[in-house]
């Protein structure tokens, strides 16, 4: 086994990306984590620990493996695309240093130059207008990877619980019509097989949320939990995936129901984010499934408003380095079988 | 001011309620709850009690006055109507005792015998068939009354949060049809009313909970955020109400974000009740606001399953008396004022 480090990529120089990368390799022994190198941003990312009160060597690096030795001494970032610190004040340069950052790390982990891929946050208003066209990050290393949007599957993760929205960025709406039958099973096969393969879960237990109030109580608060994810369920069951449910959503986030399952497939963004968040804001990890990379991200945003002021918290950041190393070493683990 | 108990429901005799309430009284030092008489089921209590390994004294009373010296040392009861108690088993006659207690208790508040009413958990369908044709107890309670259903608001309250379904027991689909402009200023009158008058709250701080993930993001994922939720808001903050908002549900309920409101209107009940029972499960009580008594419950069900067992948490029943009772503190106090 060829040891190889993660590569985070900057995120918005104006965001809280860099400060909080720089808090994540000044917390690394503490927090024991695994190497990692930095595309881009140099510059930036010293200014950003400077604002931060952190002390944060800096140094320029040539190819990912370099980070290996150096990491525990210096913060190792790729030379190439560098720019300016305006924290809170994003622009179109900033926007371009983000895109370039995210498309050097994206290919050097396909390449399999790095073992996993952490994204720090953009602005994706700001990315559109520099030519980006992709909903989000998940979308653009899934068509880097040529994976189908679809099957790049968006996971929650936090020490609390793990969440996956089966449909997301649509309005409510427009959620009945979107729960399939087909859809299901398509996206807790994924869950599934991420959970035993990048997770370690031999058995895993999957958790899926009902899409009505008390699951619609034998159809007095609608149909769809009864006709479409029941009989899911029942497919999955016979696949000899240990699917439960359709379970009512208000109960299955209660701490002893949280430990019945080991992800809940949720049925809209909400009904994810909201127990996730309540629980675990601060700690939260975007995992995506059905990659052929490993790539994770915190679960928060740019968040202009606190950048630059030593405000935001480390610890998604932190947590997301940390879950990508983990799910590299058991795939490597696997692949060495 | 003359002194007052508050009046305890039995609940179904088959589920969980009896024994909390016996729980609930055994603990009533270490918890500070002010005094309580249940009204009816004495031996279907004590049975309870005994099942569950407590020794709680049952004596019957014969009216609620006599149970404020009583209390201290034994469980005050009603003489009245009684049955057996068979924990699991769900009956007809346990049903109309059920109904029976529920009926004297409230009119014993609405009265103004028992300074406020917590019920204990009921099952609906076993009481339609004896007779009950209300869809729950907060609105047999507020036909008793005389309020109507939709102006007896239920709030759920926690330790950490409160929150409040703007619609609760309807299909997800329906949702959207049903979030009206004047529907959130109506409610959140009340509850701005209820946090003040009921909680002591002076300028209670209303955060109103966006519909569509991201708040709809300018359009992009649904237009009610924009088109009915903030015009709402801006009614309520020319009224001087301090209500803010539509926060997208997601960021709503972290622990920052709690810290800024009072109570969350929430736009339907999975959004209101994930959160609350995701974080304040065997603590959260339901209090029904807009009524001329004060109505308080544990947040749970008969959990039949259970029943009888010593497995049921009676934090949820102490904190439903103590809130009763704090709240009926607070209002004699204003009556007094």
């Amino acid at each position: 086994m060829t040891e190889l480090p993660l590569v985070v990529s900057l995120g918005d120089p104006a965001g809280v990306g860099p400060e909080l990368i720089a808090a994540a390799w000044a917390a690394r022994e503490a927090e024991l984590l695994p190497p990692f190198v930095v595309a881009g941003g140099a510059s930036v990312l010293a200014a950003a620990a400077e604002a931060r009160g952190l002390s944060v060597p800096v140094r320029e690096v040539f190819h990912p493996a370099e980070a290996l030795d150096l990491f525990g001494l210096v913060l190792p970032v790729l030379a190439g695309a560098d720019g300016d610190y305006t924290p809170g004040a994003p622009d179109r340069a900033g926007a371009e240093l983000a895109l370039a950052s995210l498309s050097e790390a994206t290919e050097l982990t396909r390449a399999g130059d790095c073992s996993g891929l952490v994204t720090a946050p953009i602005a994706k208003a700001l990315l559109a207008e520099v030519g980006f066209d992709h909903p989000g990050q998940t979308e653009f290393v899934a068509a880097a990877c040529g994976v189908a949007a679809e099957d790049a599957v968006m996971m929650l993760a936090g020490p609390s619980l793990r969440t996956v929205p089966l449909t997301v960025h649509v309005a409510l709406y427009a959620v009945p019509g979107l729960i399939t039958r087909d859809l299901i099973v398509a996206k807790a096969r994924i869950v599934a097989r991420a959970l035993a393969q990048d997770f370690g879960l031999a058995a895993p237990r999957l958790a899926i949320a009902a899409l009505n109030p008390h699951a619609g109580e034998n159809g007095r608060m609608g149909h769809e939990d009864a006709a479409i994810i029941a009989p899911a369920i029942a497919i999955l069951r016979a696949e000899g995936i240990d699917a439960s449910g359709p379970h009512p959503a208000d109960a299955l986030f209660t701490p002893r129901a949280r430990a019945t399952y080991d992800a809940a497939l949720c049925m809209y963004h909400d009904q994810a984010l909201v127990p996730l968040k309540a629980l675990d804001f601060d700690e939260g990890v975007n995992v995506t499934l059905g990659l052929p990379i490993v790539r994770t991200s915190p679960d928060h945003g740019t968040a202009f408003g606190i950048a630059g002021k030593a405000l935001a918290d480390p610890g998604a950041t932190i947590a997301a380095i940390r879950m990508a190393g983990e799910i590299a070493a058991r795939r490597a683990g696997i692949d060495l079988g």
